[in-house]
């Protein structure tokens, strides 16, 4: 009944539309369960779920699987399918992959027992999916910001894998980088790169037309703030609480615009292109 | 009563603003008409349109002069400013630029006494509208593209200043840059830069997921999207008519967005620092 | 007795032995002569004179074709081959291709009634002879600055074929770029491209760790040069006499290094292939 | 008798003269020991051997230490200094910087009493240092290869400091960069810098122009020799034994160039700067 290297795919966003259009792309056969309002092409079939898992060799939930821990996330569809024994037991047997699989594993203790994968906890999963989240904070500052990107003066504050991307798109496109780390490997590498490197404690000194915040924690305190002779626009892309202390940039009349990293809002495509393969590489392994 | 190296600015939208602002902060005196919804900071002083004129050496009006022939464009103001022998007559004796002059030199026999400058007619004002426009294209192309520009393979119809700007930022950002031009100067460039040359006249070969055309005229004719065996998202950046046939493209199922070069939308205060510094060389002249 | 497509090289160095050898692996016949110590690979045929002519429709002649204006430039080979009316009478009838014609053009009257063509006078041979060169000229820097080029403080005097090249290149590797050029256009261009513009009449201003003059007649003169306040490399790539006032140089301190652009020598394959590109492209227009 | 922040530099080659000028440029004092053959600019004071060190409050040594294990490397001067009790007795009490410091601390015991740091040792030092390396990788090509760089097919095998400089500045100057590395990460990160990944169990497939070796062991092994159609020239950056199977270089013909890495060789003066950076970097913590 199984067909061999075929795929289900439950629930989701654009992300999964995607990946499932992507999948059967490559040739392989494809059910997708929770996309109502979806019009597939030809490789994708819409089943319902007990049928989708039926057919499939491989099962693949969304990123997060869930949002509220009892639910299985499905923006496409109205149905409710309810995360307990028995959705374990239905996927019993199966390769399961799924994005942020810990709120899913405490649901049944049946989960023990099931070849199941996290593909959002893979290296290479964060590393792809920098390139989404750098282009987003690259419109956003594109469109948010009066003058070019080019030409302007940017920090980007964190050297981690968006702070790397970023920096590079940035100086790619014709502005003046400068870029923040702790460590001397980091300083180091950050002109290596071809970008002026400012050294952690010195944040706040400097002229600045652009800052993007890639660190996760308020980094851009009050003092740090106060020290700013500049004004300029801050693109925010920690996730909550974010690096900006909210009242300091109140009071020093410094603009924050919050984005967190939402690579699927920005480029879905992109986002189900990366999830697949993530997939294919740890199928590999 | 007229100050030295003073600046009256008249009339225009967002472009003109920034222009003020940034004159300015360069320390000579301006002032303003035809604001009156605007706040300016300190350095810039709103006064009537005579009162402005009048105490000031160099008049600048906006881009364009004029949309109707008759009226002064004036976007943030609701008064109305007839362009005739009166208008002239109190801009004789200065020295006065503006942006697309012809329709304003019609408007009166005295201005063939009047020291004007268009700044538009400049070489170097066209190539650095090119770069806001640019950005412009790309903040389009991360915006409705469902993919990331990163590692998409990119056409650049035409290799004139915008074509230029286009591939060099695309490549940038890490796409994959094919530019079409006609003469073997252009294809040699085209190597020259790092991009892949594609003759004009194979228009229509290849794969790519997003194409940019800047050649005014329509290249993207029915035999062209014809024997695309793609379906780009193309951006057609070309003045109207623009570049692309509209049937042909609804035929083949290719998206079209029309985006004609708007730097002052996109970018206002970019758009007023390229008026500025245009002005200024003219003036050293 | 001759073959079609086929192609007979006279004479010449490194280039024409890399050319013969690229155009007979794109499938055609060639005969070559003037290459007694070189070994080809089996496309290749070594013939005598007029064996070589009588096989060959296209005819390709050295750059330059002749040195001293009497006889053909040879530098594999012993022989030596008198330019006259025999030698013109000889290749009468064929499609004959060669850089820097007018010498040639001088020894006999017969050339006025021979299809004959300069490559050396197409811009396109001049746009892709820029790479070689600017690859030779960052090949020398790196040679003998005892720094790094990244890094460094790198002016480069001029914005034509081998200005634009040379900035390119050493902004992808890390330096510190800035151009000079005369002109408000070329100006605009420098700072798209993303380097710093230096006015020409500035020129002696700022302090730099090399400088690449490109500009053919001597703006480094002893005003210029007793500006400056640094003591760059100054890597001198103009055509004799070059850029640089050898007595201002000497009295300022200033190292300059001559190197004329010989892409020949420096990369013969590259120059070879150059050669057969605009060949081909001359024969399909 | 001691100066405050004051430098002994004792023996060395060429990084060592542009680091003691670089420390002296800064201000501090610097005397230095071991370079007959050398004039120094002003701020450098040639002295004894035991006048240096009792003058200076830091020592340097050179890089390495010794190569014998029995006397300090000492490049520029005659003289022999013995590794032995007497030395280190004379050094106690200073803060004593060196590079590779393992076999100096075999003389003597009383080393372990002795505030030493091996700059070598740090992981900044590597980043830097490996741009003067990839710019002596990048001129050997040059000078090598009969192509250009620019446009050449380029493998780069090793993602590690060497291989990510090398890619980014290949790439800077228009060549066409694949990096072949291990980790799913690694390859993630290629793509994201814009480089074609090539997974290093696939090493042998492609077709490459210039191959540059960073991998310390014997990866060009028979059979991936076997395996490549092309016939590169291949660069070998790695430490002796060096990553290629001579052997299996010369049955299958590929040209392969030793240069393992010699920054000092390269560019003194900019390896001294990078000795100096990391010097401070220490005496800062």
């Amino acid at each position: 009944m199984t067909d061999n290297n075929s795929f289900g795919i439950l629930g989701g966003d654009g992300r999964q539309i995607a990946l499932a259009e992507s999948i059967a792309s490559d040739g392989y056969a494809v059910r997708a369960y929770g996309f109502d309002s979806v019009s597939f092409s030809e490789g994708v079939r819409k089943s319902g779920l007990r049928e989708t898992v039926e057919h499939s060799e491989n099962i693949i939930l969304p990123l997060p699987v869930t949002s509220d821990g009892t639910h299985l996330k499905m923006d496409c569809c109205d149905d409710r399918v309810v995360l307990d024994d028995a959705f374990a037991e239905l996927l019993r047997g199966k390769l399961v992959f799924g994005g942020r699989m810990g709120k899913l594993y405490r649901t049944s203790e049946l989960w023990d027992s099931i070849d199941a994968c996290d593909y959002c906890a893979r290296e290479e999963f964060a590393v792809r999916n920098a390139v989404p989240t750098a282009e987003g904070a690259l419109e956003t500052a594109m469109h948010e910001y009066p003058g070019t990107v080019h030409g302007s003066r940017c920090l980007v504050a964190g050297f981690g894998r968006l702070g790397k991307t970023i920096a590079w798109m940035l100086r790619g496109i014709g502005a003046d980088v400068a870029v923040s780390a702790r460590t001397q490997p980091d300083l180091a590498w950050i002109e290596s790169f071809g970008y002026r490197a400012l050294p952690a404690d010195r944040l706040g000194e400097g002229t600045f037309d652009l800052v993007f915040n890639t660190v996760p924690y308020p980094i851009f305190s009050r003092p740090v703030m106060r020290r700013m002779k500049c004004r300029p626009l801050l693109i925010d892309l920690a996730s909550p609480p974010g690096g900006v202390d909210p009242e300091a940039a109140e009071e020093t009349g410094v603009r924050v615009i919050r984005a967190p990293s939402l690579p699927g809002k920005v480029a879905p495509k992109a986002a189900g292109e990366i999830i697949k393969r993530t997939i294919y590489a740890m199928m590999e392994e």
